[in-house]
């Protein structure tokens, strides 16, 4: 048994804060919560009454691998962006690349107290053995653009050998876009997740165009489309972007299964337009936060994304009332945990997994933070900076400055060398 | 003489970083750039070649002491939240809060590299001892909203004490805004800016009803009113917001007095507006950043403001070309140093004031920055958390965590105490 002692703790099942201790059982679950400096066990961390414990932050949809990428083509066009910069280096991209790639990218979520993210690329292998090593928690999936059977077996395969590792990885199927799947095999796609009882990462209309395709080409309605592939009944559907999803078939996504992930600095930088957020609360649908690849975005930082999400509705809105500080740290919490196909993971209480981010209070930023206002606080005043633990399942990933899984020096020293083998300059 | 050794040095005069060493000389200033390691001189600093020195940033419109009030009355309409949260505690505020809000603002702007800011505000000596107190470089003046003799005699006092004082303090007249300071008022205050040989920091068409007001009831041009009130030509005029100032009244106002403070995060969570940064960078117009008051942002950090500037506008616009990395980072550092009244400040070179923020690349977020995009990268990817230290005239404030001229835990703590005296729940 291990005891975060003395934190004021918050989820988003509370109205306010509480200060106590949280206990965890050897499965890395929590056992119970206490008042402060009642529980016993071994101390994971102290936080003297002036930290915050909250639930890990999760990033809903990542391409983690792409931090070898950042900063390619800055300020482009996005297709002149893709076809000149992004495509002809992906192609050089090979399984060492993707492994120190998505390991550079842990350091910088894990310092940022993110435990838990959903991923779409390729050489899935490496990043499922980089979670296992890192320790956080995953969604996996393998990029299928086209119509490519290899890959999909490629897929099947990655979820055979790692869907339920350790409690900490599942394993979706990934069909790139409706742009570049062919209906038939996105359909032959949905089919493997029935079979094998899996879930389906999808790009879902994040751009205008493709919001059009369905109207001028497709000529179907895109929940139609979704339905009639079988998608809206797999194990979960994380339907990432969403930016141009219409309003009127809200309704038809369920809360348990499927899950909008709202991309905000993303959907900025390259221009694709203002997700329907105010809606998509108010129908109660999941909704959760992702950065996208660092290559759109720069970074890897869910503080990030909750400040975004909460400033750029109000102001394109110009409705103080959209996106609270409540609504977002839901989203990039259990919303998020519940997306991925995570049970009992994304909240602080008993029988829930112990993935928690610890927030030092005693900056100048947090004066005034207390036992009712942790959310705004957190969302508009604080940032990953603040985050001095991270842990998961129990395990501390990161403590003050320190990593305890990972080597940071050595991942940032391959990362550079990668880095120039793949950019030609 | 003082060296920062062997670091990447940027400003925005130049297209590539390039390594080198900076020699400060007694007075603050610098004396030279020589190749890494062959400046001679007591070192200051020694990034090792894997840091980066780029001007000191600067927060051209804010109010310090507001982080006393941050938090307060979330997500309220703007009316509802100035008159039942904001103006309340306001006036309650004496001059030790003031005080201490004011060095909570500087503990935190410091950390980030920020190392001059321009405020407005009342109680105005307790800011100004503060600055002298913490190193920072800023430009104060004492808020005048409505008619009143006895504020302007107090700024005019202020500007005889403190302008100029240690060569890092600028004194303005504040009056506080169009709507709240009568035609005949500001006339007064800016034939006193004359006389006094100062400049003028005034709130300027933050919102849409203030444009308005000038079109259905002074029935004259914004920038009309300006000239008519003699504030175009006084020593320096700070236009604060500037959210809906006029396209085609950006040709009137000259570059090397007039500055506009795009205020990228307060103008989002307020539901302002967007302000039309591409037509004034297109006009060759001074544009400078500033953070607003903690209470409407709620940080005092102008990475979040380069970075919230550089998207927002790509967004809204649809263009990724609009906000360029290298445009916000100059808008961050030299403009806004122009902007302040200080000559020779904002760049890295010879006889420029060493107000420098050094930056760790030695993190993973920074893998693939070179000499080439460091621009792009400090923007896109890098964030206050990076800052490793803060120089201003050449005197270390800030170093690997520790504040070197102000007691954080002793701030924090009296902070924390006028915090709960003037808020009552």
């Amino acid at each position: 048994m291990s005891v975060i002692r003395n934190v004021l703790i918050w989820d988003s099942e509370r109205v306010d804060a509480e200060y106590g201790d949280i206990a965890i059982d050897d499965a890395g679950s929590i056992s119970s919560i206490t008042p402060p400096n009642e529980a016993s066990g071994d101390t994971l961390f102290d936080g003297h009454g002036r930290a915050l414990a909250m639930p890990g932050l999760v990033n809903a949809h990542t391409h983690v691998s792409m931090t070898l990428l950042r900063g390619l083509g800055e300020e482009l066009p996005l297709m002149e962006w893709l076809k000149t910069r992004i495509f002809p280096v992906e192609d050089r991209l090979t399984a060492a690349h993707i492994r120190s790639g998505a390991e550079l990218a842990m350091l910088e979520m894990i310092a940022g107290g993110v435990t838990c993210f959903a991923d779409m690329y390729f050489f899935m292998k490496e990043v499922a053995d980089a979670v296992i090593t890192s320790g956080m928690r995953a969604a996996l999936c393998r990029g299928l653009p086209g119509d490519d059977q290899s890959k999909l077996d490629e897929n099947i395969a990655l979820a055979k050998e790692f869907n339920g590792r350790e409690g900490r990885i599942t394993v979706q199927l990934g069909p790139h876009a409706p742009y570049t799947v062919p209906r038939d095999a996105l359909k032959r796609i949905s089919k493997a997740a029935h079979e094998h009882n899996i879930g389906v990462h999808f790009h879902w209309l994040e751009t205008k165009g493709e919001l059009e395709m369905f109207k001028n080409e497709y000529k179907i309605a895109p929940v139609d489309y979704l339905e009639d592939a079988g998608l809206l009944d797999v194990h979960e559907l994380l339907l990432a972007h969403s930016v141009w999803f219409p309003e009127e078939e809200l309704h038809r996504v369920k809360r348990d299964n499927v899950t909008l992930v709202h991309c905000p600095k993303s959907n900025l930088k390259l221009g694709s337009g203002y997700a329907p957020v105010k809606e998509m609360i108010d129908a109660d649908v999941n909704v959760a936060l992702g950065t996208d690849g660092a290559a759109s975005n720069n970074r890897l930082d869910i503080w990030d994304e909750m400040r975004t999400c909460a400033l750029m509705h109000k102001g394109y809105r110009t409705d103080p009332t959209i996106a609270s500080a409540r609504d977002v740290l839901k989203m990039a919490t259990v919303n998020g945990a519940r997306g991925l196909g995570f049970k009992n993971t994304g909240l602080i209480r008993e029988r829930y997994t112990a993935d928690i981010a610890i927030v030092n209070l005693d900056r100048p930023q947090y004066v005034g933070c207390d036992r009712t206002n942790v959310p705004e606080f957190v969302v508009y005043a604080g940032s990953s900076r603040d985050v001095t633990a991270t842990v998961v399942s129990g395990r501390l990933l990161y403590k003050d400055g320190e990593y305890l899984t990972l080597d940071p020096q050595e991942i940032i020293k391959t990362a550079s060398r990668h880095r120039t083998e793949i950019i030609d300059r």
